[in-house]
């Protein structure tokens, strides 16, 4: 395997130990219950590091004893599961036309889902709905005796490095200093706050909670007003160098297409975002309304194909072609093993779906599209905010202890 | 930073000592001459096992002293470099009219350079005249008193893991198992083969030896008959589940564009690459003629350049429009620093350049293309080769000391 220019890690005593608690926390994750040996078998650890480990790990409520012991031969050997009870991280969506807060523990367990309609207009509205949000949720967590590690934010446009937000033409926002804004509207109760593109996060959900969880070359293709791609490749997110990989919801389709808000005619937006397919397939309705009826017109569109409309089910199979040919750019360039679609794509995936894969199939250079499977997002629409959660716990997961 | 699930890597001793050995071989590569205390102030490593690690690389002649000593205060120091002097590897490079090899020291430095005139027809006459090149360049090497760490063979098309060739359109190849039958040929005397994708060793070579060298978030796009991108994200190469990742020559660009050898029409191919080029632009030429006139007709189309023939320079003109339309594709959804441009592109660079940067700044999501330069290559058209013989120094390179 010829090996890349990425700076090797050398090894020191204090990062010997961050890194040997990730591994130990990696394992049980994946593999609770387990025993201490187990732990020690699987990952090379000896068994003297692996006991301190635990017993520290235990000590700070991130593994927890469950007593069960295994059938096996030789003395019995106490399991170990991860403790979700003392810690939870949130994360959130920003939409056109709403806000979504989900808080997960470390053990992944959903602790609440909450969803508030909401039209996306200056982001200093935004910012105070959401951190109102943010403050009752954190109030919720704390009766509960955890400790909130913190927020991650999901907006469906470009982030950059300092959580920045450049340009989310769903949103219509420019340059919103969104971190830093949120930041100061949560200094007390104090919560940590990241802020990251919606594709970059859901595609993390995907990995970790998803119908393709732990595969190594992955894409979330979000839906929405915006579509644009997570990647992961080779096990890690693909930011690019300022953070904005995954734009290709202004890929040229079709130059004679229909208008985009981008100034260009016949982006992949302008042909399968969700305004694009309710004024393709619901053409008595008024597709430049306001963000508030898209929800309501994806479901009446989604009532009518279950019920067999034929012209329903003739338009979706027509975006499902040119959503399968944005989808064959993504194999041909990152030879993912899956792409998994999400917001209204998973809502109207049986009607899509066909024809995306033959599409895909016929426009993929590698025999059999390399491999590309393309299904539907299980993560019923809060990918992003799933991911959101799953970041702020990152800190834990990488072996840094919090505070206290 | 949002951690991603890729597998921590627990530390134990051997894996230690062999990762602190590729730390310091990194360390003076990028910052030789440097002294020992140099090394261990800038990796974290200690003085002690700094000093262990020189002692051993030193006596496997795989680091040197110089002898000079720095105008420091204090105990002058001894200065290290990297000792290129008893090892060497190989790259190839097979075109659909010549073949390529070429040598380095573990160094960098070049040691030789092959073009051979080569139509490239049925798979076993490419490999015999391979071997033969490639046997003859270790007896040249060899006799030199350097030991071959190996061979890696740079392939216009897919391979798979298994350095298998599924097909490869610019040869007219598929499922060539290349690796297995260029391994028989070279059992005497008994070199280590690897075959990879042109465009995967393009971009490593790139950025070890070209002007965006060290760039994390790097595309080579190689030229020639097979248009195709190398992907480095992250500082790591992105090769996809099967290692398909790349192949953007048949990205549709134009429906109703030229037909294309990959049945569909209008393809990056069909527009940019060389016979396509030379086809639209020398309209005499019989641009479906034998592969062996491809490169007297790109000389003949750059001297029309030089000499400011009007027609070629519109031409070319349209020619980077559409180059530049693939490169937006590109800087959408990889967000690079940099694309780089081999093979013919390169050549015709001062011709192309202004066009596509011009269409991939109109076509680019993120403001300022997301700040996504495009450059020649300086690598001469052999950037594959001399990827494939860095690619033959990993193991040396990631701390795996040779045998004796």
């Amino acid at each position: 395997m010829i090996s890349i220019d990425a700076e090797p890690q050398p090894s020191d005593l204090g990062d010997v130990r961050v890194a040997n608690r990730a591994v130990v926390l990696r394992h049980v994750r994946l593999h609770a219950p387990c025993s201490r040996a187990d732990i020690a078998a699987h990952t090379g650890l000896n068994k003297a590091t692996v006991s301190s480990l635990v017993t520290e790990l235990i000590d700070r409520r991130l593994l927890r004893e469950t007593g069960l012991t295994e059938n096996r031969i030789g003395r019995p050997a106490t399991m170990l599961v991860l403790d979700g009870s003392r810690y939870a991280s949130l994360g959130a969506q920003i939409e056109a036309d709403e806000l979504v807060v989900v808080a997960v523990d470390p053990a992944g367990s959903r602790l609440l889902t909450w969803r508030r309609a909401a039209t996306a207009g200056a982001p200093g509205d935004t910012v105070r709905a959401l951190a109102a949000l943010a403050r009752r949720a954190v109030g919720r967590l704390t009766a509960q005796d955890r400790t909130v590690l913190g927020l991650t934010v999901a907006v469906p446009g470009l982030v950059d490095a300092a959580g920045a937000v450049p340009l989310a033409g769903a949103l219509g926002w420019r340059d919103v200093p969104l971190a830093a804004d949120l930041r100061a509207a949560l200094r007390d109760p104090g919560i940590a706050v990241g802020v990251d593109s919606a594709a970059h996060l859901a595609v993390l959900a995907e990995q970790r909670y998803g119908g393709h969880a732990g595969t190594t070359d992955l894409v979330h293709l979000t839906g929405g007003v915006a579509v644009a791609a997570g990647v992961i490749a080779g096990g890690r997110l693909l930011r690019g160098s300022r953070g904005f990989a995954g734009a290709i919801g202004h890929l040229g389709l079709d130059e004679s297409g229909p208008p985009c808000e981008c100034g260009r005619r016949g982006c992949l937006t302008a042909l399968t975002g969700l305004p694009a397919v309710i004024r393709r397939l619901l053409p008595d309705v008024d597709a430049d309304g306001p963000p508030t009826d898209l929800l309501p017109d994806l479901e009446r569109l989604h009532v009518l194909a279950r019920t067999g409309d034929a012209g329903v089910h003739a338009g979706l199979a027509d975006v499902g072609r040119d959503l399968g040919r944005g989808i064959a750019v993504l194999a041909n360039l990152l030879n993912p093993e899956a792409v998994v679609l999400g917001g209204h794509f998973a809502t109207l995936a049986p009607w899509l779906l066909p024809a995306a894969r033959s599409e895909l199939a016929a426009r993929t250079y590698a025999p059999g599209a390399g491999g590309c499977r393309v299904d539907a997002s299980t993560l019923d629409r809060i990918a992003p905010a799933l991911g959101g959660a799953t970041a702020a716990l990152s800190t834990v997961e990488s072996g840094r202890l919090p505070a206290g």
